[in-house]
């Protein structure tokens, strides 16, 4: 079997992540790179400043130029946070024969915020013999599918409670600013009314998987949005916010089954979190037969998390019957940590 | 589309437990309980102490009066642990063109212990268009499953320990003499070396599983059994350890990849924990990229868990490709909170 051939779409944090990653693992060649027009003509090591050895160069190129007619097994799109935005890309990838997985984190189940994109997108799939698959640390793993797979071990499942508390140290410019990191309390709460400032986008997404895979028919979702203002001065690598203004964004969410809230999601960020003494960490916590009260501290990061559910589920999205694909349609992600052909069945790989 | 069917075989606590979960349940029937011959002839219902309402009778009977020709759309199998004793049960139930789901827990990874007949079972499933699983608590979730979801959110993994700490408090008098309950460290000692104490089954299996999803290759599986001798008087319910006398059974496992310790289980069980004020709880700890400390306390309930994970996964074991199947080659489990029709697919299902 040919070694696994893989595109990245996005050479953004994510995107450059995922390529590093890919670059230490066995039967996976990264066969093409896509990204922004100023970007194009150049070598993907020189950009990532990695050693190239004895590997054929990547030129990063347009998207045209790049994605033909089954030139990858599989297409990593790291450009969106929206189905909507992604939807065209995506359309290209599957119309040239070839799966997609995105870190788009609406697309990790476009059916709660785009029913008719996904709808399309699953027939486009489908059309094309193709697998389509929206993951990453969250939505995709953390507030979703671990708490949906310790409801496996539930008789009876009354009302869910996740939480995650990260730190938002370790990211860039782009996330201090959608998080709205530094700004003053009154700045944050009218651009939170004018849509500009984003926070998290998956708390819908989470809470239709939750509720679509255990059997609950939701009939509302809330949320909710409020600055995290800080005591202290907090500096993180990219981000500084004075005493009295905001070092985070404190974001709930609520899903509503027959008038009752069963499925709440609480998801605090902020920089420097360990200053004030907040310990972070993942909880998962079910009021059922058995109760489950699960917490993994500190979080698992969301840039490392996200680059590695991307890339660990390649084998999973090639080996998948052809459509929309969701987190709960497939077998769990795992690590790679030997040849990445062992994992994928011979009738399914399309680079053959 | 008809309510999902359902035989089960074996009325003991899981058997019986399952069959008091599916009662409570929409969207699926009791169509035949298999029961040792004693317990032939009588009403289910009575046999459960459980008010059978307008419901038709199920009688308990023979496995060759119960399990006809696509009787039910899956049987639960809950009367061994290990796949050699299951076998011609699975086989009996396979070739009635039935799918199957046992809470034997060799069956979890049966080519870790018993490739031929894992081979034979996958054989005889494909011939005649039905799957099977082996599943539970342990293994089947808590230590192998969860692990490897989580090794999913990791660029790199180093070592994995996988820690069970639970309470046999709640457990009956078969399970109290398994783990030696009461006996001397002396005799528990000597039992080991004949063999006549089985402790806990499911190392090999959850190991190899572990280390086949992620791609170690093992070349060593190890384990050792110890008696935890308390200091104290213990007493639960089924079982009594004098001061002195064995409390609990501590099992370990490891798993060798060229040489080293890759995968280490550990696994105390004991009755009463807290009178010695040891704290239970589910331990998943990943030494990787990026680390994983993950602790769920108290730990998933063994009967509980195990009872759960295989009615939750009837769904899943119809709508899967025939053969055998295993946790990591299905879509995670999920509890049952609305009708059990609307997650099977119409294609697959037996009983039309």
């Amino acid at each position: 079997m040919q070694n696994v051939k893989v595109i990245i779409w996005g050479l953004g944090a994510m995107g450059s992540g995922m390529a590093e990653m890919l670059l230490g693992k066995k039967g996976v060649d990264i066969v093409g790179v896509v990204g922004r027009p100023d970007k194009e003509g150049k070598s993907m090591y020189d950009f990532l400043s990695i050693k190239r050895g004895n590997l054929p160069d990547v030129i990063i190129g347009s998207p045209e130029a790049v994605i033909t007619e089954k030139a990858a097994d599989v297409v990593l799109l790291c450009t969106d946070s929206f189905t909507a935005k992604a939807f065209e890309r995506i359309q290209f990838i599957l119309e040239k024969n070839i799966n997609c997985i995105t870190s788009a984190e609406e697309m990790s189940y476009p059916k709660a915020k785009e029913p008719e994109l996904a709808k399309k997108i699953d027939e486009i799939a489908r059309a094309n013999g193709v697998s389509v698959l929206g993951t990453g640390i969250n939505p995709g793993l953390i507030m979703d599918l671990l708490v949906i797979t310790m409801t496996g071990c539930c008789k009876e499942v009354e009302h869910i409670t996740s939480r995650r508390i990260n730190s938002l140290s370790p990211f860039g410019p782009a996330v201090m600013e959608e998080q709205g990191i530094g700004i003053t309390p009154e700045s944050f709460r009218a651009n939170v009314k004018t849509g500009e400032l984003s926070g998290h986008v998956g708390f819908s997404e989470s809470i239709s998987m939750i509720a679509d895979a255990i059997g609950w028919k939701l009939n509302d979702i809330k949320q909710s949005m409020e600055p995290i203002v800080t005591s202290v001065d907090r500096k993180s690598p990219y981000g500084f916010a004075k005493a009295g203004n905001v070092a985070g964004c404190a974001m709930k969410g609520y899903g509503y089954v027959d008038g009752d809230m069963k499925i709440e999601m609480d998801h605090p960020q902020q920089i420097e979190p360990e200053q004030v003494g907040v310990k972070t960490g993942d909880y998962v916590i079910i009021r059922g037969t058995p109760n489950i009260n699960m917490i993994n501290s500190p979080e698992v990061p969301g840039g490392i998390g996200t680059i590695a559910m991307c890339v660990n589920m390649i084998p999973q999205i090639i080996n998948a019957r052809p459509g929309l694909q969701t987190m709960i349609t497939l077998p769990v992600p795992r690590a790679i940590m030997g040849d990445m052909r062992d994992m994928i069945s011979e009738e399914a790989k399309i680079v053959k």
